[in-house]
């Protein structure tokens, strides 16, 4: 058994606001700050999406970075990329746009889409800025 | 005669969209494709502000650059960070929010501010993605 | 149970060097190169500092980066940045400053202060150089 | 027991191609896309190796990293910098040259050599490009 | 007048050599070093494409970036990247492919097809390495 | 007459504080602020070094880029590496240690000596911090 861990970066830009619905603005400026902005904010979102599992003897591939550059364009980049997450993003519709909020969210539309070409996403991440990122390992 | 030209990088997160209100949604949609999201998008934007100057000879110092640090904050930090370009930023009112025409903004915000010190700015890089960024020289 | 972990990165320029009072200046040479040189060299530091939990409903953090980013600047970059580590840092006193055992006393500095805010520290990165750095969880 | 884990980082320029030779060229054309160019291409590797240990009293150190970096020389650069992975390498000799292989094959030149010094081989990455790279730790 | 300079980042990953065959084996290796290993070698090429002129007032545009992005890739990253420089690129055949001489090659792939959509090529910059690179302003 | 920039990026950490002797502990103190503090600070630095020339037709070089590297090495690296500016660098006795006096020294330095090969010195950059730089082109 030897397990590799293969990743792939991919980018996206997005607009947000931090902001809940359950509080006026004054309790949201307090908790939230200039991340609460009424008008929105944005970033250049940075992912990596890790794979883990044996190479292939025929190939030496995990995975073949193709099509899971696919996936995550289908699952992720276009819903995602130049959109509003609060606003056009489907599966966060309901949901704060915290970092943590969206990798998780983001896991649950990569993971059956990666398990259905018999592999396994094993962990992500997201940057939000150069100094603020995520980490997310399906909840463990 | 010995010029040194002395950079201060700065970062601000921001949301916009690229929208020309002369034209309708079908028109702006082709010539801005998805930079014409209506919802807005965003980018983490990295600004670079160059002087140009002779070190003084008691300090080395072209320019303190904590006092550089302070203008920039000031007059472009504040008024653009985790802020709407099309609708927050005063100085961007009725402007097109492309690269382009924002580091020609932050120029005239900062130029005069900066000759104020009795230091010359020489040059400003604006960073939209890892991709894509302009310079002004000020307009040569 | 769905743990997420974020991490803020922050920095500090600092003066060392490695030396060990209980040898002689050539031993310290020999064992630790140029790193031994008796007037200081000094380095770009930059740590990431990650915290482990779940998202909390209402907010969708962790933990407010804000508050982690107030630890850091407190605990760590009040006392070391523009400083020497081997004469200026209370918490380095009589210790070696290898990246590895500064790593250590950074996490014991940081560790109380995010507990008593009811978080947990998972993870510490710190890099000395752009091709040497250490990670730390505490131990294990 | 405090663990840390330490990383030296070291890079190398190689030609390579992916190529099944059980297979026709229009096959390793379909499997492997640009990849299976006949004339090879190439990339910047950048690999990162992680040793565990705990730090020693007298030293701070782990282990100490000008001797990780003379291992790293000597059984990784200096027969693959430079080089051809598919023809080149002796440690390469009828295998895949992906980077899942490639990150295994560096691991069992390394590892011997790291026990050796009685330091224990943790982790390795390896970038083939920006938006591509692999971890390993020894096929857990 | 407010001439702004507009740049597109692109990469491409190629293998090389550096031979002159006019000179025999020894000589080779005696000028190029490892650089003439006959069995080629590899980089990861970073370009970067700047656009001098002045923004549009319809589009506060000097050039829209993706039409600038569409002739990068029909006329260098198409040919270029993932190929072999000495063998397999048509615009260098015959030619050196140091970092010099291949970004004089691209300046004269790219100025044509960007002069032909009335914008001026200003300045190319392409890495070899993150420690090697090469600036060109059309020959100034 | 085809010109092209050549560029060699390299390293070094080194000690410094920035104090005038002229004046008193809290007048150095008011001016340069934690840059001032008296057990010094440090930096990784960055330079890069620019040559610029034609392309030699039998190499395609404007300079060969591995003596370029052993005349930093020899010039630069070996008496700043891992060293105190204000105390152990001949070239640097007697001046501040600001970036800016820095990059000046530096450039007369490498100039001589790259003259004395043939070839031109057009610029130098050189980071102290990811957030400051200096760049120098001979006093222009």
């Amino acid at each position: 058994m030897k397990n590799v861990y293969v990743t792939r970066r991919a980018r996206f830009n997005a607009a947000h606001k931090l902001w809940n619905d359950d509080w006026d603005a004054a309790m949201n400026q307090e908790v939230f700050g200039k991340c609460a902005n009424p008008n929105w904010h944005g970033h250049n979102y940075e992912l990596h999406v890790t794979i883990k599992g044996e190479p292939a003897p025929e190939t030496g591939y995990c995975m073949n970075l193709v099509e899971l550059k696919d996936i995550i364009k289908e699952r992720v980049e276009d819903p995602i990329d130049h959109k509003n997450l609060n606003l056009d993003v489907p599966f966060m519709k309901g949901k704060m746009t915290s970092t943590e909020v969206l990798i998780i969210a983001i896991w649950e539309e990569l993971e059956p889409a990666i398990s259905a070409k018999g592999c396994r996403l094993h962990h992500l991440r997201l940057y939000e800025t150069e100094n603020n990122y995520a980490d997310y390992y399906g909840g463990a």
